[in-house]
């Protein structure tokens, strides 16, 4: 990120017309901004979500509320014609509403998808190994997803896209989810497994035994980010995280909507620290374990609306925050600029 | 709010393709909606800030960190011309970018302020009264304040607002939003006095003095909510109440800003209880107090972004929440039309 930019910013933010620090976590968000985009009055304008669908042999194991074959049939409801428009899930309803272009691409579906104008087939496998058994990919796979996923931020930040929200959508992702972040932070599994879609309290003991289970197999370390990608991740994990260096390399701002994508964030920043300047966590997620990720990317989130659906939908109900943030900075008058009289306190210093 | 929109709403939030709850507060949000537009299926899409600007006569105590001359030197810069667009103050690159329309009223500012096309000309009278020492107005100034804030949302509504934000600016006016709280809640001073635009702890413990003095002279109850309004309020929070009212009344939805807002709407709900079934509170506010206001009114905000500005810039800001939430209740697929399979436990069920 840009230093000077954000000096710039910051003191901007304390001439424009309004108390100091009014504005609350919206002014770090603006100087983060400014960092990013390179100058003191940053102009977002464009976003898009990019969701990334993926299956995980895991699932082989019962750690989740729904069957797999929710999976390619979510696929079809991001693209499938309705009468308010294209997609009939909870992303495109939310993107529709703030303007945000969506992306689909199937990166690891275990099903033969048809063709669609509006689906980016990047298929790696058919889902992932069962990673409670042995690693959930090869090097070679996630290294194929992770350029599948900065392709497409490529192509949309070409579209115009300045705000990138990765999201996904993968039956038992939060079980991968949770063996990256445990292993990237050094967790215990219990601490970081959630209920996910929904299982009861003997599945969530049971999911959390799973993650152990993979944990203990001890086939990848933190200190080779790629291979505990490679040994319990996924493959929408490892696009999202081809989908963040790129966007953060093309100089774009990433919004992260939840755990699944926070843990895709964590092996991020291990590979290059610098991917932190260019984070805007949304929400807190309701899953376990997506504090500790916000506490180590030493990131603070915008709201808690109680999410745990994924997809990207927090990171597009963010996005209108961000352009907002951005704005204030960008446009508003300073006090000089407005003629209005500053605070005691500031005329006396 | 109509009850049988909310319960159909609520059946169909148990259909549309996701988790149950997995939208967290966006479903009870959109419930809400339903019961306010009255049909399961809401679609508001026009949204206004209505922006009340009003003088305290309690500003001579020195209960704010800003001189009162910032009150018409703000209402001109929401209304100056600048390289963005019209305004340059916070509500309006807010408003520029979630695309909400802003309305600009004087109900009482203690200046005589020229002629603008944008500005609604309402003075009851420049500024109140000195609240601390006598009531700050007159029952009829309160009902011409409170006429002039229905006037107005009538207009924006037909305009085509479907979410009313009711917005102030007044140098000094937490002191009368912390009295008025203080007496509808039956609560202590020191309660409910923040730091306003930013007050030392010397003046924060001599403004909560101030609240305690006006709160004894005794000359109002809160069986008496008008009475309230007018011993201890002020016309910004006098004409925000004409505007909650008129919005309600229109079945339309009305977003709640900060601490003053709230204290507006306080009175407002004890005059018609039925009003906080439109009430959608934006975000907590960093002002002390705030939480009293939502405790009573039993909502829950939608974010924490420490903001404490007023304008309306929390309500706008939540605009796009508020459309996302009755997006996704509106225009997302049920499980039987994207022909989604559904969790193990609804196969059960």
């Amino acid at each position: 990120a840009d230093r000077a930019a954000m000096s710039a910013a910051r003191e901007r933010q304390g001439q424009l017309t309004k108390p100091p620090g009014a504005l609350g976590l919206l002014e770090d968000l603006s100087v983060r901004l400014a960092g990013v985009f390179g100058t003191p009055r940053p102009h977002p304008a464009g976003s898009a979500v990019i969701v990334a669908a993926g299956d995980h042999g895991v699932v082989a194991e019962g750690v989740s509320a729904f069957p797999p074959e929710v999976t390619p049939a979510m696929v079809a409801n991001f693209l499938a014609v309705t009468p308010a428009g294209p997609g009939g899930a909870a992303v495109n309803a939310i993107a529709r509403t703030v303007g945000t272009r969506v992306y689909v691409a199937d990166v690891g579906v275990n099903a033969d998808l048809p063709d669609h104008p509006a689906l980016v087939q990047a298929k790696v496998r058919r889902g992932t190994r069962n990673l409670r058994a042995e690693s959930a990919l090869t090097r070679d796979e996630v290294t194929r997803a992770v350029l599948a996923g900065a392709d497409l931020a490529r192509v949309a930040v070409q579209d115009g896209a300045d705000l990138i929200v990765p999201g996904e959508m993968g039956i038992g992702n939060t079980t991968p989810a949770a063996a990256v972040t445990a292993r990237m932070l050094g967790l215990d599994a219990r601490d970081v497994t959630g209920r996910g879609t929904g299982v009861d309290d003997a599945t969530l003991t049971h999911k959390a035994g799973v993650v152990t289970d993979a944990l203990a197999r001890g086939a990848s370390s933190a200190q080779d980010p790629l291979g505990v990608m490679a040994d319990l991740g996924g493959l929408e994990l490892a696009f999202m995280l081809g989908v963040m260096l790129q966007a953060a390399a093309l100089r774009r701002a990433v919004v992260l909507d939840g755990f699944v994508e926070g843990s895709a964030a964590l092996v991020g920043v291990a590979l290059a620290p610098n991917l932190a300047d260019y984070l805007f966590p949304a929400g807190v997620c309701a899953e376990r374990g997506h504090a500790a990720q916000l506490a180590h990317l030493q990131l603070t989130p915008m709201f808690d609306l109680g999410l745990r659906l994924g997809e990207g939908t927090g990171g597009v109900l963010a996005v209108p925050l961000l352009l907002s943030a951005a704005a204030t900075l960008r446009d508003m008058q300073t006090f000089a600029e407005a003629g209005v009289p500053g605070s005691e306190t500031q005329d006396r210093s």
